[in-house]
């Protein structure tokens, strides 16, 4: 497999350096607007470069990552599809989804698998590229209704070379999820500093704070900078959220003036239980085991068995495909680690109307 | 000084193994309700009884300091009444100020002076007592109005003896300020983690939450038992942060609707420097300058001067008082690291119309 990567930054570059490493790719390819960050992306072993044009290094991929700013992406796509032919498969790594997997499936169709590596660091730029960067990360992935799994399964090569995981989600399931996990949290740290720093006297005062304070609020020192453009392209799902949580408070001021502490008490012991029950340690998983699924040969199967095992938390250690040679169905096997886990998507898959099958010969 | 600790769990076991330590008070006699703790706390080193009676550990005291949980205190306050003289001067380590203080002040008057070491462990009991917790940690005080500078100064050997930094507050500065950087973000905290849990297939998803999440959210692990008391007794100035908070929620989302990204960046970069500023290295104080005054004889004196300085933020060393002789008025030395503070407490001052002096003599 050939790879392009766009955008030579801490991502693209990351990617590039473990890409390398791994051996996987036939070539890695680089671009970038910058020709400073492209020549120490070159200088760091990130990949190769056929000329200093776009079309240099994507007219011959297999894939192409589209490693921009997540304002930036949706500009390349006109310019990425007149270059590239129609076996070109696109992935992008921004940190909102709906609105790019719309735009790149309407420039590519089912080529497009939008992607979101869930990893970063608080540095930027190339300087700060690491080959490890996505070592045991989540990276989702947001199939298109018509991807198929061959096409799937391009951009889980690279997933997989990288050293993170795959996990398919619906782009607005993605969306809606970042709000809550990571772009609410952000703008609710900066409300709570915002707030404190705000009496008259109390800057002075905030040193007082203890480890609590500091924690809730370390997100609130990251740069406005790298932020601004991921409200703006999530500002939706955002907006949900964030009305969702207004509500909340909302409640809560009222439970306290009634003083319900009852409810205030419900409140802390559920948060508190979901919070612990979040880090824990993963059990040990079991062996692999393979999920089969006959389906029919049409589109959207792929897309909806993936992002289903993924809204489980299902994690697909791999995803094969078996066209039948009578035509109109095929296999397609889900290895899943562990039996509860094969479980759990039997009987969601089950629910969706397909039927896991214990033996089929091809 | 005979110091009386009311209560051997973590806070008072840490006060007592820390004051036996410093070997400053002449006898540290400890008291609990519960006799296995008591006993624990005797076999650490916090301290020794005189018996088993709350008689026994005040009766003799010059300081008693109740180390409560804190919808406890004020339960107790009657009752060390009843068994002290009027020359014991009375505290407490409390998380919540003013409803403690005006219990306090109305038993104790001008020998209560309310207390709040900003200091704890995500372990609780005298078995993680340390002699080592308030190391470097601030010890917020809040005098009554008529509290002597020899009174206060009780307390302050206390705090200094287990190696925390006096800092003079009035209560309800205090209470706000504890709203907005504790007791404000670790409901936050509880209602992220409720919300991000909360949705049908949210919770298997929850854990590709990132570090941000999980530093926001850290708190929300904390135990409901040992919040309540606090969120109780400290309703009405959590109520007041709760609904400010929940105005700039309002506010923030309409910002998001009306794409006001102009102001959503101010709030993210007014956020951050306040975040950076906040936990900067502190510059290297000065040598200790003592700031003196001339005070009248007359109460409310030491309780405006040194809350004063607490909430300018500026560090009081050591509060010394000389009396004339001549009665009717005396100096008050303020020992503080550095010009700076020096000169910022000395226009503090002069607002309140205090006259810092330059020398003096008795």
């Amino acid at each position: 497999m050939r790879i392009a990567i766009v955008g030579t930054g801490l991502i693209g570059g990351s990617v590039g350096l473990a890409l390398v490493r791994s051996k996987m790719p036939e070539a890695v390819t680089l671009w970038d607007p910058d020709r400073q960050t492209l020549q120490l992306a070159l200088e760091r072993g990130a990949g190769t470069i056929a000329g200093l044009d776009l079309r240099d290094a994507v007219a011959n991929a297999d894939l192409v990552l589209i490693a921009a700013p997540v304002d930036k992406i949706v500009d390349l796509l006109p310019a990425i599809r007149a270059l590239v032919g129609p076996g070109t498969v696109v992935s992008d790594v921004g940190s909102s989804k709906r609105a790019i997997a719309a735009a790149g499936e309407g420039a590519f169709g089912a080529m497009f698998v939008g992607g979101h590596p869930m990893a970063g660091s608080e540095q930027h730029g190339i300087a700060a590229a690491s080959p490890d960067l996505f070592e045991g990360a989540s990276w989702i992935l947001t199939p298109a209704s018509g991807t198929s799994a061959d096409v799937y399964r391009r951009v889980t090569d690279l997933v997989a070379a990288v050293g993170a995981q795959a996990v398919a989600l619906p782009a607005s399931v993605h969306d809606a999820l970042l709000a809550q996990i990571s772009h609410l949290p952000q703008l609710v740290a900066s409300l709570l500093v915002d707030l404190a720093a705000g009496g008259s006297s109390a800057r002075s005062l905030l040193p007082l704070a203890g480890g609590g304070f500091r924690d809730v609020t370390r997100i609130a020192a990251s740069d406005p900078a790298m932020w601004l453009p991921v409200l703006k392209t999530n500002r939706q799902a955002i907006g949900e959220a964030l009305s969702d949580f207004g509500q909340r408070v909302g409640e809560l001021a009222s439970w306290l003036t009634e003083e319900r502490w009852d409810l205030i008490e419900g409140l802390l012991g559920d948060a508190r239980e979901a919070r612990l029950e979040l880090f824990q340690k993963e059990t040990a998983p079991g062996p692999t085991v393979t999920v089969s699924l006959l389906i029919p040969d049409r589109p959207g199967v792929l897309a909806q068995v993936t992002t289903a095992a993924g809204e489980l938390g299902v994690n697909l250690e791999d995803v094969r495909i078996f066209h039948s040679t009578e035509g109109g169905q095929g296999r397609l096997d889900l290895v899943v680690s562990g039996g509860e886990q094969a479980d759990a998507l039997r009987v969601r898959l089950a629910e969706l109307g397909y039927h896991p099958v214990q033996g089929w010969h091809e």
